[in-house]
């Protein structure tokens, strides 16, 4: 079962006490990071996650609250005696960037590979080294910069039906290959699919990140029917709306609106503003406008 | 009076409970950082020192534990409206580095002014935006990069006498000028230098840091007579000489020898290995090296 944890809630620049917006996806033992600010490696160690399980790495966007601790991330890495690849999902075009960043790192004993996704469209891939059940989307958002949402679909495993695996006369050693959702020939010459003695009734788990952007449409689109879905909101107080908007951000009270137009099951609040020292002082008002809504602290974690 | 404070002492990668290695020196409500890794802008605010004091930046060298905070730091030197230049004295030849790092941050609202430092001589020079009685030296160390070492020498205000300037009939208007080192002319023609009002008995403060070397003669000549020497110490085991010389390191006790030779008057340790978890335990054979060794820890800080 997925394991999310928000390793950091605070926008622009880290705080003593909060760490920069940062996600961890740990699914069957591999993880995927979303952002990787100043500081993003100890927030890591700082909520017993592992560095080391980091399999693949989605970027937002290239501003530095968000990717200046690649760096450093890539060489602790490293100096986990890594050597298989890592991949990185960044938007189209920035790619050099990630090499500019690289400039002070000596060589590291693995692979990286960039990944560059499209902003004019959504994008759809999966991420086969992580897990084959796992489908990611990506969608362009509005932001001072080119930036991207991320939506993880996490497929569940088919559940094995013995009863009906007897009553076909199929022998105990091709019952795992079946249930992996393998197509098997056994020796008496019949050809078994793995729907015919599994069941997929367990419904797939959606996760939503959404952050540095204004309140656009189509984030209720990428965010439909969420399990989870964690948006930005920079402040709580209304007179700051348009002053936000201006630099391509919103309120907490936009991604309320967001995640009840979205059908959104839960949603977790980060990217507060440092000069929003008490963001859980909105919360009132936030439940009148979408009940299920947290007011994430660094670490914020949850199993789906 | 110098204030010292040593923000953080690990070296290679941030910890939850120790910052990389990074020194902030304020005088006379002006500050110098030296290094800046991740994290580092963190450890400011986190000691109870101020960003926006800093005026300069010196960088022993552009490995990542030591510089990947730049960005971070330099961004948020802007939201805290500065307009002044900032000075940033760097290796010889790597001033493309920081531009590179800098495709992280959009526009600064501040000149940054960079000033490479030779790599097969020592260099002398004086910050006169910061303090015009203080001479810096860098000087080339022996690393697996390009890395140098720095000297600070705070030079100390005249002390003024307040009997000459009456017994040579001074008027009061040229006393604070005078004081402030200035040559004047009375109205009745006479010509007088500060050194006929004023006394120089202080003793100038001089600071050395030396970071990520192998322990080197000319580091003595360096650190000499220094008031304070800061120096790493990766490990404080005998057995770990060989691997940490290979890697362009040092011991603890290589950094007693060199303080001793120097003639410091105490010497700060710093840059842990992060597997060095208790440091403070090769205490007592540290100082039969040299009895004025403090094992630091992250915020430590004098005034001299």
């Amino acid at each position: 079962m997925p394991e999310i944890t928000l390793l950091g809630t605070g926008g622009m620049l880290p705080l003593p006490n909060r760490w920069l917006t940062s996600c961890y996806l740990e699914n069957n033992g591999k993880s995927i990071l979303i952002d990787c600010g100043e500081g993003t490696q100890i927030a890591i160690t700082a909520a017993g996650r592992s560095i080391t399980r980091v399999d693949m790495l989605l970027i937002t966007h290239m501003h530095a609250d968000h990717v200046s601790g690649i760096p450093g991330f890539l060489l602790s890495l490293g100096n986990g005696s890594r050597t298989q690849p890592l991949d990185i999902y960044l938007p189209e075009g920035k790619s050099g960037m990630i090499k500019n960043l690289l400039c002070i790192c000596d060589r590291l004993p693995y692979e990286l590979r960039l990944h560059e996704l499209p902003l004019k469209r959504a994008c759809e891939f999966t991420a086969d080294t992580i897990d084959p059940l796992l489908k990611i989307t990506s969608m362009p958002m509005r932001h001072s910069c080119d930036c991207l949402g991320y939506s993880l679909t996490f497929g569940r495993k088919l559940v094995f039906q013995p009863d009906k695996a007897k009553a076909l006369e199929i022998p105990l050693q091709y019952w795992k290959l079946l249930h992996a959702g393998e197509t098997v020939t056994l020796d008496d010459g019949r050809v078994i699919a793995p729907e015919q003695v599994t069941e997929n009734t367990r419904k797939p788990v959606k996760v939503t990140y959404v952050t540095d952007t204004l309140p656009i449409n189509r984030i209720a689109d990428l965010a439909h029917d969420s399990d989870l879905f964690i948006c930005e909101g920079m402040y709580g107080d209304e007179d700051k709306k348009d002053s936000m908007n201006k630099k391509g951000h919103m309120l907490m009270q936009d991604a309320c609106e967001l995640a009840k137009k979205a059908g959104a099951k839960r949603l977790w609040l980060t990217h507060y503003s440092p000069a929003e020292c008490y963001p859980k002082r909105h919360e009132d008002k936030l439940k009148a406008i979408f009940e299920n809504v947290t007011i994430s602290r660094d670490g914020e974690f949850i199993t789906l």
